[in-house]
């Protein structure tokens, strides 16, 4: 039953019957697939929705991703962009808004692949931090595509700390005007998307000068280049910054900025003004400035980064019951790679983190709700515990997604390394994530910073927020697991983690206060601790994950053996992490060298569980042959089949001048049989 | 004096200065460059032999690598066989020859851009497999160009279990011709270098079978394209297997086979013969077969593996101490970023890898000449113990620096992610190092094979290779240290590194004839101890590098500080395993949390020490800017000015049609000025 109702949205072969490998592994499924599905959407209608959507971009070729692996990055641009114009009318045509229930699901189906997203982030920041008659002004133009916007805040010398960001804007009281310079070759505007080649405005971030005195950084709008015939507007220097490990499709640009006067009007003002005199006022609270920050943290690790983790785990998996390879019995045909123990060990650990950061992610999305509620009323006091959550949460999150991808795509051997599996790209592109929208260090060590504060301030008996109460109490006791099935229990290993992440956090707390006793100045002293900082934000943010998807599972509905399965993946996941980390649990006692035996023990017994649902559990994420674009990944499995019938495809079929120029040369002379 | 020396060879800017923030670094070198890269080099004298390639290869245009990130799959491939034909010519110009001193430098200073590698393993499968007659025969041919060879082993569906392949030869008496099929898909050859676009022949490896009975995998010389025309012969198909992760310039290729008949000479025969009557004769052992994987295991080692890893972390460790960013103490200037803890303990253990595998290099190196030389005198004892150290530190090594390349890359953050880095081709070729010639698993296994085995013996008090005799010697002792200096003596980690690989080897030896004993299957059983069979052979590996570190140290010249920065390296390699891995010294409790803390607070302190000579450490390894090919690495650190420089000659600068095609459209209508 599962088996047809997802077929029908896995379509895109030509090769049609099921390889027989595959098949098998469907028809012993211990849950219902498309009730899985449904509860991975939030619910039958909301897949109903998706495959509509999917439905629609897919069947139009103009969204055709098919030879994608072939093209260059001129290429990849050129189709980005006439995806975006077609976008619009696609929109139109079937009734989708940008807020409609189908438009999450537009950016999935066609897999990120499509120019103008940073005109959203242009039109977002005049929403937020314009007043409104700017917004008045620039929202309907925007909307309507009378230009195209982009965001330029990084530089070549400076990215995280926006303190250090070099362009200038100085006020001219004489002419009403800023004049905007990037006065360094380090100050030059560098990596903001859509602005290599197509922007037409962007909004810049310059430090505002005004009678000779810095204000700090401020936003302002600008015109880059000409609408009527698209040159570049006098003063501006702009270009693509070339190649890079993905994101071909984006035109990443430079800007550098020579005496660029616009109008005072262009400063965007909804907290801050010049006025006419050069007087500098502020207004309003800057504290939804941060919030905006966690909004994108948050939204990208749905779209930019499960989205292809459950991709690589798809693929890898199918794969993985198709290709045989050696012996596991003697005399018996070659083995499923699946069954390998060492295989189970590679990717069943994904497809459980795949599933605990999915639930993470409904978790951080429902605090985020209600936060956005509180905002508007006013109570900013959620903000620093969400800040936190987002930044751990997006470091960890990318982290693991980008090294699990890595594994999916080794686990495929010498095929997982052809462009045509489709997991290179999805490498290269979640890659990415772990670098942009705060670098992952520099992430952690904000939620270590607040770790720290609360622990303190938990320590006083003070309050802190829901999620680190329990830094407050520290028990000294020991694991009381007696056999492995007692690892089973969520209340073990939910108590472990929780002890991991305490200790940690203590002990660090501890280290960074006796050298500050001893003298050593704060700084240095917080420097000198980073390293045990990030493990401590890490070991917090690995324990929520846990204690989350616990929770999650003990709400399910315990029909058609949805529970069952989640459960075991939930002990899977939490069994991974300690069975991987054993010194984490070990190092004060709190677990025993025996009890750490039996984490081994029921860790590895859950493998060869899982195993058995493993194709069923990467169907239930329901993704199309189109979506997954790779000759190993498909619904049908036919491998070798999809491989030869793509790489005769490729250019590299086609004749080469090498020939002419260097092989002949070489070869001549020689008889035309040996 | 270390900085003039170097300099000399680190040209090809034309940007002139030294960027200030990178000369401070080397004016504070505690020993003398020159000196270490003489003894990386094996004595001044290779340095000066080694330069002298370089010099000569990168200042013929033929071989610039310049655009090299800006070209497409054709390009690179055309640039790949112009290359190869050039340097015979060159190799001519200069005197240089395949015995030569000269030679090994050759692939490193072309950073391994050039076609026909193989060529070359084309030419010593038949050295090494076939008669007397055949070498006389083919080897003239092939060296003077008259063919181009191949080696066609790989199968879409059949990889690292040669016995799987499905290729057939079958003998037919009545011609005295073998008949060659590829009778099924997953029987196609798929991957083999050289294949898809320019071999005239290939070594082809098929399953021979005489009057209907197969006798396995044997070797066939086949030709697959026209001399004259280079047209496919009859019955042949192959063409390119289309895009991978990098690997750009080679034409991995497919083969089809479809009746192709070839001579019964054709078979590589110095160890097994079809007599015209088709009798089949073994003679000879094949034992030196087994030996010529591990040839090419080691090699790579070195080619493929050390010397982009050491690429990766001169182009980090440089851009590291160029950018600034933040501020350490308020008030000053913003921080080089190497002078974050977190900075340090992302790239300075990478650091001290790189030195660590090389040392294990030079170990495996005299090991192979030591057993090589017993070869000859028809001594194959140490083939087993030579086998499963090469096995493993093939895997070992390449995992670790792959990691390590992709952390170099994180830790420069979106400067990294950009092809102009150099870093991402990196990357994605050392990746590939982690699945050809033996997939890195099975590799693992096959060593812990050999451990078990040897623990075995040694335990029913029988003689086992020097390498393993430490696993006869399990202490149930505990780590002697006291404080955090002892950490620093090589005696204390040594034990605890062998302590704990005796630990994993013993405790999976037990586990193994448990299963056994309590009635599993001996396969099955093997099967679910391979995931602690893998831990215990990782763990081997890294105590046989940490021990050769500290062996080699001591055997140092005292003089120009090189024993003492070594000495320093070795510690954070072996401190580094330790911090990262904690479970494996906590687990018995040979090392008690206390002595946990002290291995942590030695292993930051040593941070802090050996940051002070990261960019002399660095500029030891004597890249010049082409070879590093970097716009972050090169010597002068002007790192801003060449990414500019650079990103403006990218194709992406050009005219796209996507203007007049879609955005000219979109934007019409639009005032000129808004």
């Amino acid at each position: 039953m599962a088996l047809l109702e997802t077929s029908r949205y896995s379509q895109g072969s030509a090769l049609g019957s099921v390889n027989p490998d595959l098949a098998s592994e469907r028809q012993t499924a211990s849950f219902c697939v498309e009730r899985l599905t449904a509860l991975l959407d939030g619910g039958a209608e909301q897949t109903r929705i998706r495959r509509a959507v999917v439905e629609a971009i897919e069947s139009d070729p103009v969204f055709s991703r098919e030879n994608q692996y072939f093209q260059t990055q001129n290429e990849r641009y050129e189709a980005a962009v006439r995806k975006a114009v077609h976008l619009q009318k696609k929109m139109h045509e079937m009734g989708w808004t940008e807020n409609g229930p189908e438009y999450k699901y537009i950016y999935r189906a066609l897999s990120g692949d499509v120019a103008f997203l940073l005109h959203r982030v242009f039109m977002r920041s005049i929403s937020v931090l314009g007043s409104d008659k700017q917004v008045a002004k620039w929202i309907p133009l925007a909307t309507q595509h009378k230009l195209i916007g982009s965001y330029a805040q990084t530089e070549l010398g400076h990215g995280t700390y926006l303190q250090g960001l070099e362009t200038t804007a100085v006020f001219d009281t004489a002419t009403q005007e800023f004049i905007l310079n990037t006065p360094k070759i380090s100050a030059m505007k560098w990596w903001p998307g859509d602005m290599g080649r197509s922007a037409t405005h962007t909004v810049v971030f310059a430090q505002l000068y005004i009678h000779g005195k810095c204000y700090g950084i401020h936003p302002f709008i600008l015109q880059i280049r000409s609408l009527q015939d698209h040159s570049l507007c006098p003063g501006i220097t702009a270009g693509d910054i070339g190649p890079k490990m993905n994101f071909e499709h984006t035109d990443n640009g430079y800007l550098l900025l020579k005496s660029v006067r616009i109008p005072r009007e262009n400063m965007l003002s909804k907290f801050c003004e010049v006025r006419p005199d050069g007087t500098y006022v502020r207004q309003g609270s800057q504290q939804i400035n941060y919030f905006t920050m966690t909004t994108v943290r948050i939204s990208l690790i749905s779209d930019e980064v499960l989205t292809p983790f459950m991709k690589a785990c798809t693929i890898a998996i199918r794969y993985s019951v198709v290709r045989r390879q050696s012996k596991l019995k003697p005399g018996e045909q070659e083995a499923k790679i699946l069954d390998y123990q060492t295989q189970q060990e590679k990717l069943l650990p994904q497809l459980a983190a795949a599933y605990a950061f999915h639930f993470t992610n409904n978790y951080l999305q429902e605090l985020f709700n209600r936060g956005y509620a509180e905002i508007h009323r006013k109570n900013f006091d959620m903000l620093p515990e969400l800040h936190a959550l987002s930044s751990g949460f997006k470091a960890v999150i990318t982290q693991h997604c980008t090294a699990g991808v890595e594994i999916c795509l080794r686990a495929c051997g010498g095929h997982g390394y052809s462009l045509l599996s489709g997991l290179p790209s999805l490498y290269t592109k979640i890659l990415a994530s772990c670098i942009y929208e705060g670098e992952n260090t520099i992430l952690l060590l904000q939620t270590a910073r607040f770790l720290i504060k609360c622990f303190m301030a938990a320590s006083a008996g003070q309050p802190v927020p829901p999620s680190v109460t329990y830094l407050a109490a520290m028990k000294h006791g020991k694991c009381p697991a007696k056999n492995k099935l007692d690892f089973l229990s969520p209340d073990i290993y939910i108590e472990a983690y929780q002890h991991a992440a305490v200790r940690l956090t203590s002990n660090t707390a501890a280290k960074l206060q006796d050298l500050i006793q001893s003298g050593v100045k704060k700084h240095d002293a917080w420097n000198q601790c980073t390293v045990q900082l990030v493990q401590a934000a890490k070991a917090h943010c690995h324990y929520i994950a846990v204690k989350n998807f616990a929770e999650t599972v003990e709400k399910l509905e315990t029909k058609a053996g949805i529970q069952k399965i989640m459960k075991h993946l939930c002990d899977l996941f939490a069994l991974h992490g300690i069975f991987s980390n054993t010194g984490a649990f070990l190092h004060d006692g709190y677990t025993s060298a025996a009890q750490m035996d039996m984490v081994t023990a029921s860790y590895l017994d859950l493998l060869a569980v899982i195993r058995k649902d493993a194709v069923p559990l990467v169907d239930a994420f329901d993704f199309t042959d189109k979506c997954l674009n790779s000759a190993l990944g498909s619904y049908d499995g036919q491998v070798y089949q999809r491989l030869y019938e793509w790489a005769q495809k490729s250019p590299t079929n086609q004749m080469s001048p090498a020939y002419e120029r260097y092989l002949k040369p070489l070869l001549h002379n020689t008889l035309s049989k040996l």
